[in-house]
């Protein structure tokens, strides 16, 4: 089974990252295949950016010269799932999305804890939109950018390790679902200060994927994510 | 005062009808631009073409060569709003969330009636999201495509009435939002049917924009929908 | 065009004071009458007085002798908006509503500063009742009576900017909705300290309902608000 | 212990009905008192009689002269509860809450059936109010209005048994409260007709009262119900 | 009239304080009956426990040799009423739920205060369940166990007036529910520490009880609580 | 990996159907081990049937003598989940939530079709309490018993695929999630008949928990599903 991990940003050693994690969780014989999008921001980090990235997404996945048979989309809180979901045959599965149904089952409440606080909102609008929000205690954010968990990650895991004691302690969260990846360490410091346990949702979304395909399941096309009709698409795909 | 009326999908007969209905809300003084993406679906009509269609208005709108007081974003349940908010200091308004709250003056319930079932869904999504939901009746749908209101229309006009009538009696709407524009008897034809209030969107939306102007109000800029940073992106504005 | 700004209280200065504001946001050509009722209560601070407010609103309406193209019912958290919409034809704006449906477009989230802590309960009631409470962060109190206001404006504005403060900072509001009115002043301070757009609710409903006219739209008469039936009502119109 | 029971019209034969109908559920040692307002409609079915009746029923409440330990309300889905509270300070129960309230302890879903379609959403917007509306299958209206349920009860009784019918077969209802009252038989038609439990609203309100009359428990004072502030209040109470 | 109060651990003290309590509350006339579980643990403080005390309360209740009328589980936030409707015929009466439609005829919000915070949980899902959380401003735990209640009552009861204000002065709540009874002087020290009515869901739930028997209501049996269809049913009853 | 697969009824040649799903689910190396209680109903239909299997199964898996990875239990909408989450530290996951957590990945809406009527509520209300239940379109039941489907399964098969269409055509459910298991051929008419991805709980359920394993994550016990405290407890474990 091939699965394609897309980053939702142009940074490469984010993609790395991403599917180094997702290996981590797939099963003897799923294949990773990291996806990097030719355009859009380093970082994405507001509506603007991930709008950008959506398109971007679909115009990688879109393009990319291969079988597969699932895709994850690896960005936490972003747009665009459901335009894949309307290109694609195989299961389309957000990190955002995978990260919650997999806290449900670990605790009677899960928080995300994030990068930047204004990416809190787009993740409340995501698990709204996913149905998902009910048993969310909290979206928190530790007020750091993508970029700074790598370029001062010890900076980084404090004030993660910080939002995430606050959402158990105070918004009694049994489960923390983290907003942002790529760092082996940071899941070990966040479970070791808490307790509870921690959902890594480029992981979560392997599990998911895998499970969907092995059941032979994909995204109905009755209605909402049916193909889109033939008809007049200027500049698609896009050509540059 | 400008107003900037961006049509999502790029059938320019569109733009010129929606900018029309525009000018017959408008205040003297106000004057409506129609802006046509320069590349997108001729239609609008799921996903993924929502998505290029979000991406296609900001890169309209923050080409435009000119100043503007207001944008107002003319798809109905389309993506994207949240981003012209992030790259534009001035009000940005979607039709289908204007449409709504003009609706909740005048009635207890109302419901939406559109064109193509699968876009029911998104209407759904979009309106959840803004919090205008609660005293949606039913979004309904005719059945026919965008463009087939230009090329039927009596066909067009006879779906649409009957669902109008549906939502009435059935639904307990109490006024009707129509999500689909250009057709000026389409309106008079639902109101005789069901005798309740109709609004449309376009024009709805052009009062709102206008009060926001008058008021001296623009979008906050402290969270959702601040600037973005300064950063790296690639491919952005897109050079075709 | 003739809008009447009903004042739900009986202090006539109060009546200036909002009628003066809502002057602030007509267009030209709109002429704005003050209305005070003749009984009730010199400040409406719960639902007795509200209630009573409510019929008094009626009376003076109903009662008011000229033409008129919309009302407006300026308390905030007030009942009666229900009835006045049965026994009029033209459109019929409440300040809380116009308030909050106009913060909808300017962030995420919004809340509320109102005076006294007691009337939080009625603008969370009527918030719920008119759908518009899911993007509502919180409304707050500043303690302070409505006459106090007048009395001791210093206090008053520091009170309510501090409260301000905390909507912003502790509940992530992004717009605040100023729940008491006839201050200039005050609308400067806080916009200063908070940094977010203030919405005044009757400014709002100045141009909700001149869009309404506008439009040709009014309140749906087929259930909820048509016209009372013809019945015996013993005492009214009240005749003291 | 004496309750006074509060018609929310001016028709005498209601109150005496209502009464009737509450003494069959009181206690022994429990006076059941029939309140009739002194001005308002001979009916209440909208929300302009409602405003009216609730201030009515507050002169008529306020004015009684005599002791009494509790107030029922008996109005289905009308306004002005929340200041009988205000200005009493022994319990005051709302109909409408109370066969709510009842209902849930007997099936996993109710329906309320109630006379004329223009109420049913005053009655969902109290439950919703109350907070009692999760569990509601549906309001549902006979389409006749309260004083034709005297005049033509044969063909009443026809019309609310088969609502009642759809309310248990299509809306899943497991007990029906009976929205409108003073009738012996309705509620003995409805019972064989459908298999369910019958809730009417007065009744109910009696045995609540009782109970918290029982237990020392009374409207808490600390906030939305408080006794009003002293102030200067034009015109109340009512000089007619 | 004869009412059986089950409690729902193993604890004989605690059933005769709880059928003491309800004794105060019942008319004259109504016998109350204390039923002690004949297997089960002595402090129900989590699901494993609440699962075996609803099987304990129905095995108890379906052995009791004699006639009775209604039945009160006295246990909160616990598992099992649903079970007994089935088997029963008389009204089954939930405390929490009790407690819970009681306060919301008091004051605008209501909160409950418990011993343990790992059962806070339960009474949340017992009350969504039951409809009755929209007026719930919180749930809180004072952090001792059940027995610690006995043993040690004066921390007991300093730990829940403490967390009685909090629910007062953060949360809001107009009247507080205790959810752990058996002592008369934590009532009034909660009442003397915050003014509020306080509501013990034993009382409450014999007054209901009461009245659901006066008006001849019992559940609804055409659907949910059927009784259950003749079948082979292992092992019961116990045989122990 | 070894995942026990408790039945929630004491048929058998039920959990062997029920194991037999399970494994065409199942990874290579997963051992699947199907658990029959030793008391309860052969058929569980019901509130009452639902507490006994709840025990029973609780009962079943802390008897079962070895060692386990996951815990799977395998009734639609049954009691007990929670009570198995406090007693184990494997994961343990519930065939309800497991297909609506899947069906959610596969759709914008998810129907449930079960057998008979009365369990459709407590069906709704665990999805409910799981927090899974806002993408639910209904749960409609085919109105046969769930033995039935084993003795005329013809009938069976056609009642059920009645009303999955229903489900699709008139709720708008994209995704259609069997609540009764047990039958290979049920899924592919389903399928045929509505052309949407189908859901068996057992099979989905089975995917969660290996991916829950293999991901190291099991129940948070910092609250909730904290371990039982030491206590004493009366005729557990059973002794018959």
């Amino acid at each position: 089974m091939r699965i394609l991990v897309a980053n939702v940003n142009t940074t490469a050693s984010m993609t790395d990252a991403i599917a180094e994690s997702a290996r981590s969780a797939a099963s003897p014989g799923t294949e990773i295949v990291g996806i990097t999008p030719r355009f859009g921001a380093d970082s994405c980090e507001g509506n603007f950016e991930s709008y950008l990235a959506a398109i971007a997404v679909m115009d990688a996945i879109t393009s990319y010269d291969g079988e597969f048979d699932a895709v994850i989309q690896a960005g936490y809180g972003e747009h665009g799932r459901e335009g894949l979901q309307e290109l694609l045959d195989v299961p389309v599965v957000d990190i955002t999305e995978a990260a919650a149904s997999t806290a449900m089952y670990l605790g009677h409440k899960y928080s995300v804890v994030t990068t930047l606080d204004r990416t809190v909102p787009l993740i409340e609008d995501r698990l709204k939109l996913a149905g998902l929000d009910s048993r969310c205690a909290s979206v928190r954010a530790s007020g750091l950018g993508v970029l700074e968990l790598e370029s001062d990650p010890e900076r980084a895991v404090e004030a993660i390790v910080a939002q995430s004691r606050e959402a158990v302690d105070r918004d009694h969260a049994e489960v923390i679902c983290l907003g942002c990846g790529g760092m082996a360490e940071l899941e070990d410091k966040v479970k070791a200060a808490t307790g509870v346990p921690i959902v890594d949702g480029v992981r979560a979304a392997v599990t998911v994927a895998e499970g969907l395909v092995r059941m032979g399941l994909s995204t109905s096309k009755v209605r909402t994510y049916a193909t889109p009709r033939q008809k007049k698409v200027i500049g698609w795909p896009f050509q540059f």
